[in-house]
């Protein structure tokens, strides 16, 4: 285990919490220590502020000294002004991470705050003993732990998987509520704030060799430790993680606004960065939607054999947008039907529309069993692409009794060599959900929804398998 | 009423509706039969199947000169080789509009699938009384009738609105179901298929004059009556009613499969269509989620009196990711906030993050009623801005009574000249809903979602409104 890897055990796994800060009112301290009691956090938990002896069912103690068993996360939610004693005191405690949630450093672009910031940073670089995240952050979640210590107010019903994420933006922690909607696991998040101390770097390299972590997602103003971050990026490539970046700052305004944020000075080297972050296999995108699509993308598609597309579906107006969006991506090919299958296609299905790729079955045929199987069966015979798209109207659950549903069972069965991913037409539909809430999967992986910005998350899943 | 109005009444307001084709085993015909029925609607209805007496509890005729009562709209739902007799039969019993549903014409690529086509196209030109709609289409709906008549088997509880949509494939009409989830509502739709005799042109004729209809949508796979076309887009300017379509066809392999689909040769001129579009003030997108939001933002926004955007959330991170996007849309402009205003933002917000735009509240001013109404105050006193975009985390309705509900709603009624629109970073939310099932709204209107697509959306509709 490297000195990374112990360092953040304390931040991911602790034994013991504080949350220094909290008290009855609403604030993001007491969000914070009601989703540690109720995300069934089994290790000690304390408040601590002067003014109560408890916060809810939770003993609060005067000071951080004064809390009666070992403090791995102390999570700092108090006015800038006053951080600088705690710190004091968790070192004397032997705290072993302080996440800083307050806000009121650099991001101020005040004199004041930058000497509150340089303050913290010289304390942090001479700590032995406690690491600072932050500040101007909003928590962290391990939900293999599970703790969930964020100050989000609204956490659902979460599920523990492989999607980690590092966050220089507290918001991005929703992020997991489209995932977990999506039905894609979350293992850790970190939120990093002006990372005067740790930065996304370390947090990368931690994760790319944490065996809960399959994909690395980020939001990043800025890459601040270039050398860290190069290595971090080298070691999720050796173990096979994606690492997802929403990098902002395209436009100087946004630069100038980024420094008020995060204070992250590294954002003057926004084109340098892209070209870097290319170079080093980091997937980079510009929207929200596209972070979240291309996450749901790499829990979708397992490693294909190649980027050959045949896309089926009982409508030919979405085999033409999706043909139009397959032809402008990169790195996918729409495979193109030999004449052998063609003639096969058309003597077995004789009704159907055409025998082209995309395949337009007709609406009618959803209810022609035999005919479905057949058509999977000679499609799956014809070795003639890697993925087969299903082309849904909804992303809606594929009934495992329905003819669709069990001809692409069996084509599944036999023919383990071809990716078959499900795709719904329309997106942001609520009532997609089963009735038991849950989302609507295929083969035990989440459906990709949309049209334009699933074939772009698609496009970026198969690229990344091609280069690695 | 033009002839254009009288032809089309049968349609969208039939007295009378025949479903050919219809028997108790699933098929398409069977769900248009149980979806009129389940709709609510009040005219007469009736099977023609010689094989029963009835289906479900509608009584079923041998043949439609049968039906005891006058029917104007019949939907064909027999095939392809069956049309020609039952267009006879329906020109005998003088039925307005004839919907053909069945595929099996000149989209097979074969010869005999041209020469039906001929066949029906020629009977269409002679017919003085049946239209012929189709064929290769999914049916009709008019929720203000209401009359459902589609082959989807899972139409959702409707709203009946403003939106109308005339698609040349069936599956576009699963649109409905984003839109009534966003809390948008539906006026018609119709699905048009092979446009051998009615094309798009003459529907959107129709809408632009129909009082109930103020945005219209397409799916197009090519414009095939000019004339008419241009005529129609005129007719909806003069209306002020937008017309935002998906035109299919960018390259030359999907032209094809156009000419596959709906046998639509104008497809050949996809490059000169889009420039004709852009001339006649028509929103074109390429995605479905782009259709779905545009339309969506067509709802949220009313007519901004200028394009200067202020962005105000409590995050900093979602700033820089809108402001990244405003600074990179063509019709926007990121408002520059003065040094005035930026003073009193400062003094009045001392705590506050920045004083810049886009405005970083910081998380914890969710709590702060009174510096979030001074906030709003200054913001909206300052004249700096027309159009308020306030950023969330999450697609949930903002709670009147929350600090930011209290604020917003506040602003709304001291400066109406504000268009002030809520956007979530987030999209494709399930437990995004409220309790009730209804959308999340603010004032009346529903919410964007997403950072790009909204971005991308606001985009065309403020040009839009520049433009008319």
């Amino acid at each position: 285990m490297t000195s990374n890897e112990l360092n953040f055990r304390p931040l991911f796994e602790p034994r013991g919490v504080a949350v220094v800060g909290a008290s009855p009112k609403p604030s993001l301290a007491k969000n914070i220590l009601n989703n540690i009691v109720s995300s069934g956090y089994d290790g000690n938990v304390a408040a601590v502020n002067s003014n109560y002896s408890k916060v809810d069912d939770v003993n609060c103690y005067k000071c951080i000294l004064d809390v009666p068993f070992h403090v791995d996360l102390a999570v700092l939610c108090v006015r800038a002004e006053s951080i600088l004693p705690i710190l004091e005191e968790c070192k004397r405690k032997a705290v072993g991470v302080a996440q800083i949630i307050s806000s009121g450093f650099s991001e101020l672009d005040s004199l004041e705050g930058h000497a509150r910031q340089q303050q913290i940073l010289r304390w942090a670089n001479e700590s032995a003993t406690t690491i600072v995240v932050g500040p101007n952050t909003f928590g962290v979640m391990n939900l293999h732990r599970p703790i969930i210590a964020v100050g989000e107010n609204r956490i659902p019903r979460t599920i523990a998987g492989g999607v980690s994420g590092v966050f220089q933006s507290g918001q991005m922690v929703a992020m997991i509520h489209p995932l977990i909607g999506r039905g894609v696991g979350i293992s850790k998040v970190v939120t990093t704030g002006n990372e005067i101390n740790v930065t996304s770097a370390e947090i990368i390299h931690f994760l790319a060799a944490d065996p809960q972590t399959e994909v690395i997602v980020s939001y990043s103003e800025g890459i601040k430790n270039v050398e860290l971050f190069a290595a971090a990026c080298a070691r999720a490539r050796e173990q096979r993680k994606p690492i997802i970046m929403l990098r902002v700052g395209a436009h100087p305004e946004v630069r100038m606004g980024i420094s008020r944020h995060t204070a992250t000075q590294a954002s003057n080297c926004y084109e340098w960065d892209i070209r870097f972050l290319k170079e080093l296999g980091v997937i980079t995108v510009d929207s929200t939607e596209d972070l979240i699509e291309t996450v749901v993308a790499f829990n979708a598609i397992r490693r294909p054999r190649g980027n050959r597309i045949a896309f089926v579906s009982f409508s030919g107006g979405m085999g033409n947008i999706m043909a139009d969006l397959i032809l402008s991506a990169r790195g996918m090919k729409l495979a193109r039907f030999s004449e052998p299958l063609r003639k096969r296609l058309r003597d077995i299905l004789p009704r159907f529309a055409n025998s082209f790729n995309p395949l337009d079955l007709s609406a009618q045929s959803a209810f022609d069993t035999e005919g479905l199987n057949s058509c999977m069966r000679v499609l799956g015979e014809s070795g003639e692409f890697d993925i087969l798209l299903w082309g849904k109207d909804l992303p809606m659950t594929i009934d495992d009794g329905s003819p669709v549903g069990l001809a692409l069972k069996e084509l599944t069965i036999q023919h383990p060599e071809i990716v078959i991913i499900p795709v719904s037409q329309m997106n942001g539909v609520s009532g997609g959900h089963q009735l038991d809430g849950s989302p609507p999967m295929f083969a035990g992986r989440p459906l990709l929804q949309g049209t334009a910005i699933s074939i772009r998350a698609m496009d970026k899943v198969i690229e990344w398998h091609a280069s690695t």
